[in-house]
C-alpha cells in the first residue's frame, strides 16, 4: 500500500483515482507531471501531497541541473510556485515546499550539492511523515474504547500519507490492541475516497469495515452504533478550527448532537498557526462534473447548476481532541496548540 | 411529467430508474409487473406507489375476470397481498390497497360490477392525490419566507405522487408567489433521486436549482444559505415521528443545530395513527449493490460489507410543522394530528 515511491530518479505514484478497481501507477520524470497528479488527485491527502510536492521539486532540480547556479535557483523557486498552486486548502503542501526552499538559502555554490540536499530533505519529509503517523496511532489509540464502533470520513489512511495514516493510523493501532468492533466508512461523495480507498485499506488489513452512504451516518448514531468519530485534517488554525474533506463539519454536528466524541488526527505539519481561525482557510471549489458524473455515467441533468466545495471547516467547539504526533491536544486549543509548538521548538 | 397513467386497460409507468438520461416507460398488463416495478423502484415515492398499487389491483381484476365471484375475490385479495409485500415502509401502499379491498366488501354479485368499482376507486385515489398535493402546496407556501434558500432531500415531487408533489408542491407554490431564491437539492445517495429526479423536475419548471452532494448541506447551512428545509414523508406515526428517505434524519439534526425550520409535507394518506411512535415503523434494507455500484460502475471493493437502510425516522421534536392537505399541523403532534383526523371524519 505504498502510495508514493521515489526511486531511480523517478516519482512513482499509485493512481488513487483508479482504485480500488485498477491498481495502476503514474511515473513522473518532471515536476509538471507531479503538479498535474496533485491537481487531478491521483495523489491526495494532505500529508501525501506534501511529500509528493517535495519530490516534485527534486525532479525540477534534475531538470535544471545543467543551468548556472543562479538561474537554477530561480527555476527551482518557479517550480515550487507551480507546485503550490495546484491545490489551496491543505497546508502540508506549502509546509513541505517551504521546507524544501529553505535548503536553497544555505548558499551552496555547486548545483550538484544543492540537488543532493534537496534529495535528502524530501527523503526526510517522507520518512518523518511515516514516523509521525506511527506516533499518532500509538498516542491516539488510547482514546478508543473497547468494542468500539468507529466512524471515519474520507480517507486519512496510508494512501493519504507516507504510510499507516492519521485517522486510520489511530484505527490500525486500536485494532492491534483488540479494541475495534467495526469501522463504519462514509463513502465520501463526490470523489468517493471512503468507498474506494478507506474500505480498500481496511479490507486489506483485515479490519472489520462497513461501508455506508454519507447520509446514513446520523441513523447509525441514533442506533448507538458509533462510539467515536475520527477524521484527518487538511489545515488546522491556531484556535483548533479544522478544514477537512467536505462533509466533515456535518459529521461533527451529528456527533455533537448524539454526544459522541469527535477526534481529529493530524501531524504537526497540518497546523497553520498563522491563521487565527478557520474562517481564513481558503476552501477549494472543484469541477461540477465531479458531482454530475461518476466515471462515464451521468447521474444528473447535464445542464443543472452544481455547488462543489471540496472542504469545510469544523469549528473547534465541536472537536473533542486533536491527536498529533506531539501528543493529544484538548481545548482550549488556542493555548494548547501554541504551547505544543513552543515545546517542540 | 406524468409518472403514472392508466389507459386502455394498461398501466404506463415512467421508468424512474432511467431518468434523467433516458425517458422511457414500463407498460404493465398484469399486477405482477406492477409489483416488480414498485420493488425495483421504477415507480417510487410514497403517494405514487399507493396509486400504482391501486391500479395494479385493477389489472389483477382484469386477469381474473372470468373466474366465479368467490374465486375472483380470493385471487384479488391474494394479489393485494403480493402488492403489499413489495415495500415495507411507506404506508400509502397499504392505505391505498386497503381502500381498494373495501370495495370487495360491498357484496356485489357480478364480477363485472366489482371490477367497475375497483376502477372507479383507483381513479379516485389517483385524482384525490393530485388534489391533496395542490392543497399542500397552497397551504404550505405560506411558511416560506421571501428570497428563500430552500433545501430538499430525495424527491417528493410530481414523480413521487400523482402530480405536483408534496415538498416540491410547496416549493412550486412558493415559486409562483415569487418567494424562491434557490432550491438546493441533496443528491440523495444511494439511488440519487435528488440528482436524477428533483433536479430534473425543477429544471423543467424553470425553478432555480443547485445540486449538491448530501454531505454539503451542513456547510450551506453554516454559510446561512438555507432558510428552511422541506421534505416528504413515507409514514408519519401518531406522535409526529416521520419516516422518510435515508438521510432525512441527519438533515433534520443539522437544521436544528442551525436554527433552521424543518418541514414535512405529506397527504393525510401518509399518516399511520395506529403507530404510537416512529420506533414501530419498519425500515426497509435494500441490496448492498445499490451502494457499491452506480450503473455498471463499481465504486467500492466488491467484497466490502455494506449497510443500506432505505429510510430513517426523524423524531417529532425536530419537525417544525407537518404540512398536510387538511392544514399545517404544529406540535403537540400527538394531540393535533388526532384532532385533524377526527375533524376530517
Amino acid at each position: 500500500m505504498e502510495a508514493i515511491k521515489f526511486t531511480e530518479g523517478k516519482l512513482i505514484l499509485l493512481d488513487q483515482t483508479k482504485l480500488p478497481i485498477d491498481v495502476s501507477f503514474v511515473e513522473c520524470n518532471d515536476f509538471m507531471c507531479v503538479a498535474q497528479a496533485i491537481k487531478e488527485m491521483k495523489v491526495r491527502g494532505a500529508p501525501a501531497i506534501g511529500v509528493a510536492a517535495a519530490y516534485g521539486l527534486v525532479l525540477a532540480a534534475y531538470e535544471y541541473k545543467n543551468l548556472p547556479q543562479k538561474e537554477f535557483l530561480t527555476k527551482i523557486r518557479e517550480a515550487a510556485t507551480v507546485l503550490k498552486e495546484t491545490r489551496p486548502t491543505a497546508v502540508n503542501l506549502f509546509w513541505a515546499l517551504n521546507r524544501m526552499l529553505k535548503v536553497l538559502e544555505k548558499e551552496d555554490i555547486l548545483v550538484k550539492d544543492i540537488i543532493e540536499k534537496l534529495e535528502i530533505e524530501a527523503q526526510k519529509i517522507h520518512e518523518e511523515d511515516l514516523a509521525m503517523n506511527k506516533k499518532i496511532g500509538e498516542l491516539g489509540q488510547e482514546l478508543i474504547p473497547h468494542d468500539a464502533g468507529i466512524l471515519t470520513h474520507c480517507n486519512a489512511g496510508a494512501l493519504a500519507t507516507a504510510g499507516f495514516g492519521t485517522a486510520l493510523g489511530v484505527i490500525r493501532a486500536a485494532y492491534q490492541q483488540g479494541k475495534v468492533k467495526m469501522v463504519y466508512v462514509d463513502e465520501t461523495r463526490p470523489l468517493l475516497q471512503g468507498a474506494r480507498l478507506t474500505a480498500y485499506e481496511l479490507l486489506a488489513d483485515g479490519i472489520p469495515v462497513t461501508l455506508i452512504s454519507d447520509n446514513m451516518a446520523a441513523y447509525l448514531m441514533q442506533q448507538g452504533k458509533i462510539n467515536c468519530v475520527i477524521v484527518g485534517a487538511d489545515r488546522i488554525a491556531a484556535n483548533g478550527d479544522t478544514a477537512n474533506k467536505i462533509g466533515t463539519y456535518g459529521v461533527a454536528v451529528l456527533a455533537h448532537y448524539h454526544n459522541i466524541p469527535f477526534y481529529v488526527a493530524a501531524p504537526t505539519s497540518t497546523l497553520d498557526l498563522s491563521l487565527k481561525t478557520g474562517k481564513e482557510i481558503p476552501i477549494e471549489e472543484r469541477n461540477p462534473l465531479e458531482v454530475k458524473k461518476i466515471g462515464d455515467v451521468w447521474i444528473a441533468p447535464k445542464e443543472v447548476n452544481v455547488y462543489n466545495p471540496a472542504f469545510d471547516v469544523t469549528p473547534h467547539q465541536l472537536i473533542s481532541a486533536i491527536i498529533t504526533d506531539q501528543g493529544i491536544i484538548k481545548p482550549d486549543y488556542s493555548i494548547n496548540l501554541k504551547r505544543m509548538v513552543s515545546n517542540e521548538l
